[in-house]
């Protein structure tokens, strides 16, 4: 691992790494902030991931999170959203396919099956890295924002075990039933629906045997609302599948880090109380 | 004016604007952030000053301020740093002349006397324009980073009546006797170093008559510390001109936004304790 920045931050530390994945067989960047509570014990962990054309960068310089996550004792990973620099064509012609476009998916076609595991690397290899190097307890939980937001649904989803808690803002909810969605999942896992189900969340919540809560937000006057991010979709397979879902429509707020700032201190407190297994869990 | 976008934000507006400046001789970009308390009531403006290579866009992103705007029912005014696009002959080779490095002097010397007004359009142009179309009362303060926190020293320091109160993070307290100031200065403003004076926080303290204190946080491991942002020269001229001034040296800290975050809800709850009228103002 290379350390490639530090700033002090709120008493804590934001660190930025540079390291060699297997998973996805090249270099991947992660941010990562330890509160100041990680200097004397093992602190609990949220995994952060961010949305299409994001690095490692824009929520720790956005989001006004590590406030809230000094405040809390929380560690915050916030991990790339893409390989980079792979060679691959095209890696970088779109901002919806390659670099920066990850969708937390593993390709199973040409060429992206080469580098683009970043299920695998989300779920697996960086949660054993970040415990092996830094002072984090094994309790953790997972949000993100947009295709993060919808990387974080699906991975809880089909790793309900693994995580305390999820959540998301504005999340990608029903990926395979979008023009778009439908044109990145074929790119990268075929022409078969059937492979893209496994990367929708409204199609996974019919299969959840164990059913961790879901918590979103969702400015009403975002421009992705209708043809990308669909959570009226998501709310109603929710429904029909008996699976609990918090969704809160909120009144004027866009697509932006400017709405995600605003409402990030209510899901770092979501996920603490989850995480120190507190009895009631806010908003839920 | 023109409205280039906006945004919800912690229950206020973020608007970004457009205008053809008669100081400046071209078109400038400001950010304003109104409180929700805005809706009801005429509020009190704090003015933002940001450093070099920032626009209107920086603070309001990096900074997390909305949210203690918010709070405390403060508008925060973030003008670009420069004119841009004005054609002059190297106005974006450096740094440190040009697009985004007006420094807040009005410039002297060709080609910049053409356009690099900045100390005008803050002092004079912009509250003007603030006071006409915005629902602001007659209550400002200001404040900035680095060469802004220069800017906002210097301009308190020469409009004391104007301002209820002044801060700064990380600024550069004594340009004229800086190699890379001296570099800038004789640029904008020629070789008199009389004429460097008039925008030298360390040099105007002597002169001063009303002495609005001083609030400065500056972080102790700030690469630029001794080389440009030179505080300890500062604090001895406050001290020989008995001048009122609170040095806080953070330590740990660098010259990021990441430090500006960790410590503007500090500087906001100071400006606003001013603003209106409060008898125990912190930290002073």
């Amino acid at each position: 691992m290379k350390l490639l920045s530090q700033s002090k931050s709120f008493k804590g530390w934001l660190k930025r790494y540079r390291h060699a994945s297997t998973s996805v067989n090249a270099d991947m960047n992660f941010a990562i902030y330890l509160p100041p509570q990680a200097e004397s014990e093992p602190v609990p962990v949220l995994y952060w991931l961010s949305g299409l054309t994001c690095t490692e960068e824009n929520f720790v310089q956005k989001a006004g999170a590590q406030r809230i996550a000094s405040a809390l004792g929380l560690a915050l990973v916030c991990p790339d959203t893409s390989p980079r620099g792979t060679n691959l064509p095209g890696e970088d012609d779109s901002d919806y396919i390659g670099s920066g476009a990850g969708f937390y998916i593993n390709a199973t076609q040409a060429p992206w099956d080469q580098h683009y595991q970043m299920y695998d690397y989300i779920v697996d290899e960086l949660p054993a890295l970040i415990q092996q190097h830094f002072p984090v307890n094994d309790q953790q939980s997972i949000s993100g924002h947009s295709m993060g937001g919808h990387g974080a649904l699906t991975i809880a989803l089909k790793n309900p075990e693994r995580y305390c808690s999820v959540s998301a803002l504005a999340p990608i909810c029903n990926p395979s039933q979008s023009e778009l969605g439908e044109n990145i999942f074929k790119q990268y896992l075929g022409d078969d629906p059937q492979a893209w189900a496994q990367y929708d969340a409204s199609l996974l919540v019919a299969d959840a045997q164990q059913k961790l809560p879901l918590f979103i937000d969702q400015g009403d006057v975002d421009d992705l609302l209708q043809d990308m991010l669909k959570p009226d979709t998501l709310q109603a397979a929710c429904e029909a599948n008996h699976y609990p879902l918090t969704l809160r429509m909120q009144a004027g707020y866009d697509h932006s880090y400017f709405f995600v700032a605003s409402f990030i201190e209510d899901h770092l407190r979501y996920h603490e109380a989850a995480l120190r297994g507190k009895t009631e869990v806010a908003y839920y």
